[in-house]
């Protein structure tokens, strides 16, 4: 007997690589290119720092009201955490706590099943089809609650609104979450579906669309009673999650939505040019809406490709899982970036 | 059946109230008097906004390397969170994970009931005595993990580093969390005995002495097997938890030294001028090591003082529980914010 036999033993999350060198492309986590909005510069250097000795709104009430005006819904729709990872994981433990199995898809977001193993719920994956869609009869077995990622991630694959309400309707008796982590890029939000059943949570983040991974900061957006669960969770787990900076420099970044449509519509071009140029050198893809391709190349390996790459200071995303194996997930960059990812490829292609 | 059965339902923590007005006098969070070091206004002012777009470094190495130099311990040793709640929350879910209770005072910090129901995790108050001190043998029962605060909170009471010594030996087999928020005001921390029992984790925050809450950071140390399980569930839950500027501005915050130094000395010295004159005023209180004291009136109540106090826009903190229900904490502001808070109770106790 010793101390070590009542840990709780994981199997952790392992993140993309966060490499220190300033001379790589960096296209393997999915950030955006662009900088936050100009406004946040200005709040970071006008900041009162005097304020810091103080604890944080425990509300962040300043970035729910933006969210709430910006997404036309009320503030008590508004679950606010330290990336949609917090959300995510906050929303697991309270919603998943039934004995029978949740449903996932088998290619998903790598973080779903790690959750659920931390908190001890049952789960159950359902396979993609060949073109890697989701099958909406898988979805109405009988479950613990559902959770996919809408377009998926890596895949790509955005599912219709069509789709998804399908699946909330057939569930009524569990929540049922879509992870919208990546609906900036052209997809179609669930969003207006909230005020119609009470049962579903759309989380969305500020890591990708709003260029600001660097704060952490998502949230989740439904019915006043699961955004009320939400919060007891949230409270008894830590109620000054969002530091200051985040709540304000978060705000900002809502307010000012042109340069919001503008990054993406830029980040949405370069990703329909780099479609192009990949398939003239053999790759096939799903069709994305999101800021990556997850594309595989007719004749060379995912691994042979992935580790090419890398010589040459590119770092993409590549795993070593079934199905999937032969697939990299390469980020949307600058138009710059994805001119010297295409020559890099291209060299590597012709040796 | 519907969504709701499948809920988890907890009693949240209720936090202290954290008003907007600027004219009122806040002594009810322990939040620190004075700002933050003053490299963190130009750390601000410098802050590298377009960063922002990447994710932080998920080991947080530029602080949790200053927080080693500074503790004169490995980095490996260090584990850092989203405020000390974090820190405590993540090491209940890791470390309290036996059928058999935990232990813990039965006036203390009033999130650890929170977090053991949050998690299921059994648990059994130990009374402290009638001086509010901790009873060591009352730690030598079956358990499956002990955790108190020292010096304990809401109490003030310091307890020796032999008494942490004597409970952290006699229970090799559980892990051991002695929760240090208040240490910097006067406490002797336990740290240097996590080098000879690695069943010790000590825990710090940056939201008292170091004048940081509203940044979020908290901090634990012990061996380098409990700081492994701690990242293990941490990145099971949330790879990148601590943002950007948190790290950057809290690694400044233990750079300087001789501000925190200053400040903490600062804050005893009040609270010793405090305590003279509350007690002329027929307070009765144990000795605090802490940033504030924990009192009670000879003749009069808690709650009518507490709600005495708010009319005139002095903020306390009180607890409608009992053995303390007559007992107000009083954070230690300023030397000027103390003296209105004299005169208010003298106004009060007169009427």
């Amino acid at each position: 007997m010793s101390w070590e036999n009542n840990i709780r033993k994981v199997v952790p999350y392992v993140p993309g690589e966060q490499p220190v060198r300033k001379d790589i492309i960096k296209l393997n986590t999915n950030e955006n290119p662009y900088p936050p909005a100009p406004g946040v510069e200005k709040l970071l250097q006008d900041f009162d720092w005097d304020a810091l000795r103080l604890y944080p709104d425990t509300k962040a009430t300043v970035l729910v009201e933006e969210l709430a005006a910006r997404y036309q819904i009320k503030p008590s729709n508004i679950f606010v955490g330290v990336g949609s990872d917090d959300v995510l994981a906050m929303a697991f433990l309270t919603f998943f706590n039934s004995e029978k199995p949740i449903l996932f898809p088998d290619i998903t977001y790598s973080f779903y099943d790690v959750w659920a193993d931390l908190y001890r719920i049952p789960y159950k994956l359902c396979p993609l089809d060949e073109e890697f869609k989701m099958v909406a009869e898988d979805y109405k077995q009988e479950n613990g609650g559902i959770i996919f990622p809408n377009p998926n991630a890596p895949t790509g694959v955005l599912e219709t609104v069509e789709m998804v309400e399908e699946i909330v309707k057939a569930n009524p008796d569990v929540v049922v979450i879509v992870d919208e982590a990546y609906i900036d890029f052209g997809g179609v939000s669930c969003l207006p579906l909230i005020e119609k059943y009470e049962n579903l949570l759309v989380v969305q983040t500020f890591s990708k669309s709003r260029s600001m991974a660097g704060m952490r900061i998502g949230f989740a957006m439904g019915n006043e009673k699961l955004i009320g669960y939400l919060n007891d969770t949230k409270f008894s787990f830590n109620s000054y999650t969002m530091n200051m900076t985040s709540q304000v420099l978060g705000a900002e970044a809502v307010r000012d939505n042109d340069y919001f449509m503008e990054c993406n519509a830029k980040v949405m071009a370069t990703r329909e040019r780099t479609k192009v140029r990949l398939k003239e050198l053999g790759f096939t893809f799903p069709d994305s809406k999101t800021n990556f391709i997850f594309a595989k190349h007719e004749s060379r390996s995912g691994a042979e490709i992935f580790e090419a790459l890398k010589e040459r200071n590119i770092y993409i995303r590549h795993w070593n899982k079934p199905r999937i194996a032969d697939y990299l997930r390469i980020s949307i960059g600058t138009d710059e970036q994805m001119d010297k990812l295409i020559e890099a490829l291209k060299e590597i292609l012709a040796q």
